[in-house]
């Protein structure tokens, strides 16, 4: 941490071009949550539960909705939006280091298609064919198949594998244990076994994309299986043969999207939500966590299907009751006929 | 794509042991599905829901069913099986270069037991006393650990990882990312801490075996885990220590087989099911999506265990009845007794 | 195999510090379960379940308690906790060769903070600034980012990638295909498209724990995500930025915990448990499988949260009903109002 670089309160305003208020030589060398920082941190308040937190914090200074900077006498950046603006500084404060371009020695580079500009990381195989575009960093370890092609200024991390025939755009993150490419599970029954279905598809992965740790996406039977652009994919997500993914749609760690699912723009899966294959989801849809769909959804929303936890004893009890739920519904139908009759035989 | 070699349609026809209707010398020079073929392509109809797009096909040849030829005019393979058939035509036209027998100067390679055909990629690392069999291909950044055992002509893709004392068959393809044989989860209680139980068990992957990428199997506690021939298992599978899985069964991604289950032979598990350990699933099961199977299944049959997606509002008032579902039980016991008390004091 | 070392009933009493019954000098050269077992073999009996194999058993000697070793006329070991003895008398039988200390020459080691007796295997990567303590032992393939931490007597498997800044104390193991410190899933929503929020956190993982095979723990947002002592987790868990996961809690596989929810210690949470962002799960709470923890949990207990598997037909029935379940509570509130409505008509 100690390689971290210092910025003047006033310099950070200019680099968000941004107002502040206050010292704007106070010098900031990282970001803190509210509670935690000191006055050599910034911070930000942008979700107004933490606001308690403004009063007593020691940040040097703290980037604030001017409604909320109201009476606030410390120094401040002031934004519409303070979560946009700390994603920003983020990228200022950020001291990871870049790899220097070139090969290193101990990789094995078959293509020539490699820009000067590209690092390429110790033990890497890059295959036949492959084009690596201006700025990209491949980290150690990373295994590319025949005739890919990888953007401009990709950060593949280190161990990730892509198959043959894989295309990822321009500015894209993939992180390490990411396999692409690899065989959509296809296969027919034959009359003694399993027989093959040999995917002939590749992968398309657009740009300003992020993918997570040990997630796979599979390449397409026949067509290739598709992202868009600026989708954003946490870890150990998994993408089956010939999905297709709108641009700007984010999906959170342990989703399943089955094969030929087509799912829209700008949608957001919570955590581990399942999609199973050969349906369509619309744009701006919204999942819960865990949810299976099992059916297209075709109108914008949010939807849910998981219900959540009880102390065991009370959730045994309503779970056994789940499975006489049909019967139960039919002595309700069968009381409602008899009150029914009850009423008449009465009236 | 270019490499792809192109196929007459009277070659197909032999080569698949079927008859065929229309000009023997159409050439086909790939697979597409019925909407997106052109005169080079071969496509075939298997899902009769398809059959709208049988009548404007631009598809050079098209596999069907005899009965769905009649009034077909194009140029057709007959075949009783028209989707095994589509299987068997993507070997013929996958163009997928196989890499060369020999071992790359950069791979590490101890053991002296490794059939001369065998190909054995950059950066690989082979321990003691590993044996490879004939024409199998190991793919870059493979480790195999010592004593480990591969059959004839396997693929195993790039970046997997084999423990020590694993089996596999043969013709089995294992992709990247996936682990076999490392320790099951097995810890003791001790006084202070949770003592760890060594896996002193291997693991044994029959033949004819697919295993997708960045899934697991574990290695056993004392007794190996056995996945038997022609198992086929899709991406980010997780087979715990001294499960047995029989032969032919299937299944998606995102499965979970907890310790010592015992599933049998030809069942299939849609994706993302869980089943706890120390049971027993009889041959012939089907399973599907994301149930979690948590006592024995003795009998044939098809299992499920997950209701699905709602609409987030109507979801939550159903999620919030469910936790009174014993109480609404009672109350429909106590209506049922008080409806049959004013029967009887009618009466 | 052939290379097990043989041990002495006396021997293997003496190493566990505990009494034994029978013929001291009866060679044991393995551990099997009492079905299986033959006479070169030590079993152990710890779930009264297995009892009835006690009587017929051929092994050479038992791990058994005072109790239920009376009328026993074979060998034994006696123990108030004969399963982790059995632990115990695993490590004595584990084989498993340990590499020798030293660097692969193939290896590319960049740090000069590694110590003499460490082992790094094939095709390492170790880079600038990185300490590994004393007899610890990395397996080929593996990847460290700068100035990350590896403590003593550590194992980390082949193929594992630790991003920068990653620390790892005593006595860890680590399985293959894990990623350490991958960026934890934080963007903003932009004018355009989603901005992301760099991680400037690290992973600190505490001594004694294991981390099973492909699962990940990703970077902290500002501050560090933390694993604490003894912690066990199986494969394909998932831990999301910023969680912290107390001293001796375990995890079954593919648990998945969302960003910054604090998990306590000594916590058991079965396999596939979800946990949503920012909660608190107490010390001592055991959550059984597949449950998603939607809310915190500040009481210790048991918890549960799902139904398990129905045969298809029947499930299908009452998973329809569950839908209409809220409208199922209402016309149970109407009868029973009518009911009463009935005996004040009657009163």
């Amino acid at each position: 941490m100690s390689g971290r670089k210092t910025y003047s309160l006033v310099e950070i305003a200019a680099a968000l071009g941004i107002e502040y208020r206050g010292q704007p030589d106070t010098q900031l060398r990282g970001i803190a949550s509210l509670g935690l920082a000191g006055p050599e941190h910034l911070s930000f308040l942008s979700n107004i539960k933490y606001k308690p937190f403004l009063d007593n914090t020691l940040a040097g200074a703290v980037i604030l909705h001017p409604d909320l900077a109201v009476g606030f006498t410390g120094n401040c950046l002031l934004s519409e939006n303070p979560y946009l603006m700390y994603a920003r500084t983020s990228a200022i404060f950020d001291s990871t280091l870049k790899p220097r371009a070139g090969v290193h020695p101990t990789a094995v580079v078959v293509s020539e298609y490699i820009h000067d500009s590209v690092s390429i990381g110790a033990n890497c195989v890059i295959e036949e064919d492959v084009t690596i575009g201006e700025g990209s960093v491949i980290a150690p370890g990373v295994v590319v198949g025949r005739n890919s092609r990888i953007g401009k200024n990709c950060y593949i991390h280190a161990n990730v594998t892509l198959y043959h025939n894989i295309s990822v755009g321009d500015e894209c993150i993939i992180h390490s244990g990411v396999v692409l490419g690899a065989d959509g599970f296809g296969f027919a029954p034959g009359p003694s076994r399993w027989e093959k279905i040999h995917q002939l598809g590749g992968v398309q992965i657009g740009s300003q994309v992020e993918i997570g740790a040990n997630s796979c996406v599979d390449r397409g039977a026949l067509e290739d299986t598709v992202i868009g652009n600026n989708v954003i994919l946490d870890d150990q997500i998994m993408i089956g043969h010939n999905v297709i993914v709108g641009d700007g749609t984010a999906m959170a760690a342990g989703c399943q999207i089955a094969g030929s699912a087509v799912i829209g723009k700008n949608c957001t899966l919570a955590g581990n939500v399942g999609v199973v294959g050969h349906i369509t989801i619309a744009d701006n849809v919204h999942i819960t966590a865990r949810c299976l769909v099992s059916k297209s959804i075709l109108q914008v929303g949010s939807y849910s299907g998981t219900i959540g936890v009880s102390a065991s004893t009370e959730w045994r009890k309503n779970a056994a009751r789940f499975r006489k739920l049909d019967e139960l519904y039919r002595r309700v139908a069968l009381l409602e006929k008899q009150l029914k009759l009850n009423d008449e035989s009465e009236g």
